[in-house]
C-alpha cells in the first residue's frame, strides 16, 4: 500500500510539473498551418493577433507615384512556431503564415494632434508556405474586412509571388523592412545575395 | 506489482496529456510582473516581443507644435496575462506592463519609395500598474537604447502620469489609439465618462 501510494505521489507530481510547465507558456494559441476550403481557396486565419509581431508600415508604397487614398498601416505577424524556427535557422519551415493587417490611419482624434495612429480594420493579406500545394512553395491570399474565405485562389507565380521571389530578402519574406528579422538573417547567413537591403 | 504498474502507467498518461496541453500553448514566455532594482528603478522587461501586440503609431504627439526631428514608430506590447484578464473584464489587474518600444522610421530604403517603415531601435518606454508599490497605483519608467535599468525612478504624479489619469480612456491605457483594445473597452462600458475619443 506505502508503495502504491508512493507512486502515485510520483505519478501526480510529475503530472502538476507538466501543467505548471504548461501554464507557464500562458494561452498563445496553437495553430495547426494553412487550412483551405474544397476549392483550394485560404480559409481566414485565426488568432493570429496573438501570433508574433513582426512589425509595421505606414503608406508603404513599391510604386513609383504616390497613392492619392488614405495612407494605411501594416502590420505583420507571423506563426509562433516557424518564428521559433527561423530564429534558430534564419530560414522559414513549411507551413508558414504570414499575416499583414491593413488600418486605415488619422491623424486627429482625443488628445493626438500630430503623426499617425491606427483606425479601422480594412482587411488582411497572407502569405503562406506549403511546399506539398504549391509547386512555387509561397502563395498569396487577400481577405476584405469581413471576408472568412479568401476571395480567390492565387496560387501560382502571379504579382506578388514574383515581386517576392525577387526582392524579398529570405525567401520570400521581406526582413529588410523588418528590423529585429533582419538581425537574425545577418547573423545567420541567409539573406539572398542578389536583394538589395538599402 | 500489476496494481503499482496501473498507478505508474496513469501517472505517465496524466503527465503526457499535461506535456501536450503544455506544448499546445507554443513558447509564449511566463511574465513575472515589474521587477525592480533595490533602489526602486525598473529593471528592463525582456521578452516583450512575445507579448501581445497592441497597436503601433507614427510621429505621434501631444503638442500643438510640430516637431522637426524624425518621426518615430510606437509598438506598444503588454503582457498577455493581463490582456487575458482585459479581454474578459475591460480592465487592466495589478503587476499589468505595457512596453511602448522606439523605431526611428524611413521612406527610402530596398524596393520602397513611399510612406515609412522601421528602422533603427531607440528606446523603451514602459507603464507599469503595482498597488503595492505606488500609491498611484500606475507608473512611468523610460530605457534608453542599450539600458538594463530605468535611467530615472519616476513614481509619482509626474507629467506622464498626470497626461494618463486625465486623457487616457481605460484607467492608464490610451485604447482610444487602440482600435482592437477599444472594441473591448466599449462592450464592458469601461471607458472614462470625462474621456473624449475623437
Amino acid at each position: 500500500m506505502k508503495r502504491i501510494l508512493v507512486v502515485v505521489f510520483m505519478g501526480l507530481a510529475i503530472a502538476a510539473i507538466s501543467i505548471r510547465v504548461g501554464r507557464s507558456q500562458t494561452s498563445q494559441p496553437a495553430t495547426p498551418g494553412p487550412q483551405f476550403a474544397a476549392d483550394g481557396k485560404l480559409v481566414r486565419p485565426e488568432g493570429y493577433r496573438r501570433w508574433v509581431y513582426v512589425s509595421s508600415g505606414l503608406g508603404m508604397s513599391y510604386s513609383q507615384k504616390a497613392s492619392d487614398s488614405m495612407q494605411m498601416f501594416t502590420n505583420v505577424f507571423v506563426n509562433p512556431v516557424s518564428y521559433d524556427y527561423y530564429l534558430q535557422h534564419g530560414t522559414w519551415p513549411d507551413k508558414t503564415i504570414f499575416v499583414l493587417e491593413l488600418y486605415g490611419s488619422t491623424s486627429q482624434g482625443s488628445i493626438n494632434k500630430h503623426g499617425n495612429y491606427q483606425k479601422d480594420f480594412m482587411g488582411l493579406d497572407v502569405e503562406v508556405k506549403d511546399e506539398k500545394r504549391f509547386a512555387e512553395k509561397w502563395a498569396y491570399f487577400g481577405f476584405n474586412s469581413g471576408e472568412k474565405i479568401a476571395s480567390a485562389s492565387t496560387p501560382g507565380q502571379n504579382g506578388c509571388w514574383q515581386c517576392h521571389e525577387q526582392n524579398a530578402a529570405v525567401e520570400h519574406s521581406f526582413v529588410q523592412f523588418y528590423p529585429e528579422l533582419l538581425k537574425v538573417a545577418k547573423e545567420k547567413g541567409t539573406i539572398k545575395p542578389t536583394v538589395h537591403l538599402e
